[in-house]
């Protein structure tokens, strides 16, 4: 039947602004404060200017404020708090990949016809609960009747899928534990990240501390060396140490979508959405394999052939790296390298801000933080920041950026959602 | 700006099969139970057939399967269940308002371009918590941090718009209680309805089983003695007592939406989708008056706008009666009457099915039951039923049946949709 037709937009859709609030931890913000702040830093972003009243319809990421904050029924509140009433707002959940979802929402909307200015963001409040709360609310985006009686948490379901990754590839902990030291690399260089530090300085600071206090000074060589010291980096799920897993964090993200070809008006660099895709995944209780997530490779196919490109024309990808073992899996779920080869592609430095294929120069989840509500709008603002040229100390250093990828994905791949983007 | 320009699709949407599943309370069913058999009961109303695999796209609506069930990222899960995967699905959150929200991004993926058949469901699990825990949680679809830590629940705050509508207009007690008598003979009608039973049905089953215990029968002369009496319809939140609310419910809804184009290859009785609107509003505790909800009247304002009508154009309609104030409120704010004139159309019986604006001949959510994700879509269900005159025994005896109407709240007026269908 009709599902296998090519999928197209009836009206392309471009990103004018972005916002971000400060990631991190927050006691004193709520989730209304947190998307506020995202908003405000957005409005500043858009050239010609834009006030709350001149967007049609917005539509907000947020996984489960039910839980975090026994706030249900969120986006009303606000379209309350940004002076948008009554504009509407819709709130829509596929667990981490909510504003992955959102967003395309958002492009529908206004491919549809019916709008040309939407607002499209994301809002995560985690930190108000102890840190075994966040991880029970994240473990019911599994599947509650298989997956979680069985003792399932997030950690230990992506610790099986790096075993697995092992077992059947080249995989190593090292390999794991390079990802992470690469995404501190760029998180460093993000002035809106939670942790602005490198493996590196942490290691320097830890051996700081020992000194300061009279203690034995560790006689860790290099990052590697730290990070496989369970003193330094613990075991939470093995082969999963801390510093495997992305944190906890509070924050928001916000883009604003116009009709393409509305887009002057508000900015000379639009970036151009020239392909969206989503797909459901089964449960991984039920999977063909652990290697790989098939809804991702089922949604960045719909998303190249909407572009018209290949994996091989991505200039630079924001990939899901919840866990650093997630982002290897998406590196070769996405067609950026064949199955296995993910790993060594890390090892070579290919991934790296200088390399050939460039991921998560953001800092990733892990460095930048994992506000999941927000996060598939934050990668999105990451890659229309480096088309623009405006992703300032961690700019790629390539004058043919063109495309640019995003890969979210819900729980352990219920859901995935992958977006090109394109420099106007 | 553009937000004043009239809306229009790209493309016109029809409804072409509807299921519900059994509205009620069940303790063995779990939410994916309930939207299985929406969606098989919707499968046996297509003429041609339809399987899961033919879908490209859907939308679940759900308030809070995450705090009913402790159970997040329900659409891949719904995916699963019905062998959808990969199709993409997705969850849209407002409150009561979640499946007419989903409707309404159903009809603009379709209008976009993207898919030509997509699923529009809603469901919601409520019994697995006791009343009190039922309250609680809907409590959270009101705004935590102004409303609900001044002791507001549902009951009250629909309790405090009555009490206004009362001081303002000549609104009275036997007002409301009569909205619940007639839905609830329009309940009796409906096979899938929670309470399939009169109040004349209820007082007479009273007298009888206070006949049968050799106890005093109690003398009621009608319904409305019956349920002026405290003993059967004790106060929940004056003036509200017990029949003046809808009752917790367990149930699932779906349609299915296709581009009209190709609607004649599912059934020969297609209905329309004519109008969409959605609006926003401020939380009540801010808002301008008790005596209407501003969303309901923006979002219907949209809905006649782009259909090219106007209220007495519109045949029937089902409207949120989560309390029998609602409805009467609803009534206003749909244009049908004149503020204040709610009341006195209930009791001159227009609102009957043999009324001149028929409403909530379902049985509404008071008789019908509602299962909050689901009540939207629900609702659209009635319509696609009447307006294809397969209603059964409530069938409306109106030959000239053309456009009917879906009114969906979610909290107080936060979110309003308001749909306009038309028979094709």
């Amino acid at each position: 039947m009709a599902t296998t037709r090519p999928r197209r937009l009836a009206r392309q859709v471009s990103i004018v602004g972005a916002g971000l609030s400060q990631f991190g931890a927050y006691a004193d913000k709520s989730s209304r404060d947190l998307f506020v702040e995202a908003f405000l830093d957005m409005q500043g972003t858009i050239d010609t200017g834009i006030s709350a009243s001149d967007i049609e319809a917005g539509y907000l990421g947020n996984y489960s404020a039910d839980l975090f904050e026994h706030q249900g029924h969120t986006a009303p509140i606000m379209a309350d708090w940004l002076g948008m009433t009554p504009t509407p707002i819709t709130r829509v959940e596929n667990a981490c990949a909510s504003s992955g979802s959102a967003l395309r929402e958002g492009v529908m909307a206004i491919a549809s016809g019916m709008y040309d200015v939407v607002l499209v963001g994301g809002v995560e409040k985690m930190t108000s609960l102890p840190t075994e709360g966040v991880t029970d609310v994240l473990a019911s985006a599994a599947d509650g009747l298989y997956e979680v009686p069985a003792g399932l948490t997030f950690p230990g379901i992506f610790g099986a899928i790096a075993k697995a990754h092992m077992d059947r590839y080249e995989t190593n902990l090292d390999h794991l534990l390079k990802v992470g030291i690469k995404n501190h690399e760029n998180g460093k260089l993000n002035p809106k990240a939670q942790f602005q530090v490198t493996i590196r300085d942490m290691m320097d600071r830890r051996k700081a501390r020992s000194e300061q206090r009279g203690e034995p000074v560790p006689d860790w060589s290099d990052e590697l060396d730290f990070l496989n010291d369970a003193r330094a980096n613990p075991w939470i799920a093995w082969p999963l140490r801390l510093y495997d897993c992305a944190p906890i964090t509070d924050g928001a993200s916000c883009v604003l979508l116009v009709a393409s070809e509305i887009a002057e008006q508000f900015t000379d660099k639009p970036v151009h959405v020239a392909g969206i895709g989503q797909a459901t995944g089964r449960p991984l209780h039920d999977a063909d394999e652990l290697t790989s997530l098939s809804a991702a490779k089922v949604a960045s196919a719909q998303a190249y052939e909407m572009a018209g490109i290949g994996p091989e024309q991505i200039a630079l990808a924001e990939v899901h790296d919840c866990f650093t073992i997630a982002e290897i899996v998406a590196s070769e779920d996405l067609g950026f390298f064949a199955p296995g080869e993910g790993p060594h592609a890390v090892d070579q430095g290919r991934t790296a801000r200088t390399g050939d294929r460039p991921i998560n120069t953001s800092g990733g989840l892990k460095a930048k933080g994992h506000p999941v509500g927000a996060s598939g709008v934050a990668q999105v603002i990451e890659v229309y920041k480096q088309l623009r040229g405006e992703a300032g100390d961690r700019q790629l250093d390539n004058p043919n950026l063109e495309f640019g990828l995003t890969h979210n994905v819900g729980g352990t791949g219920g859901t995935c959602v992958v977006n090109v983007l394109q420099r106007g």
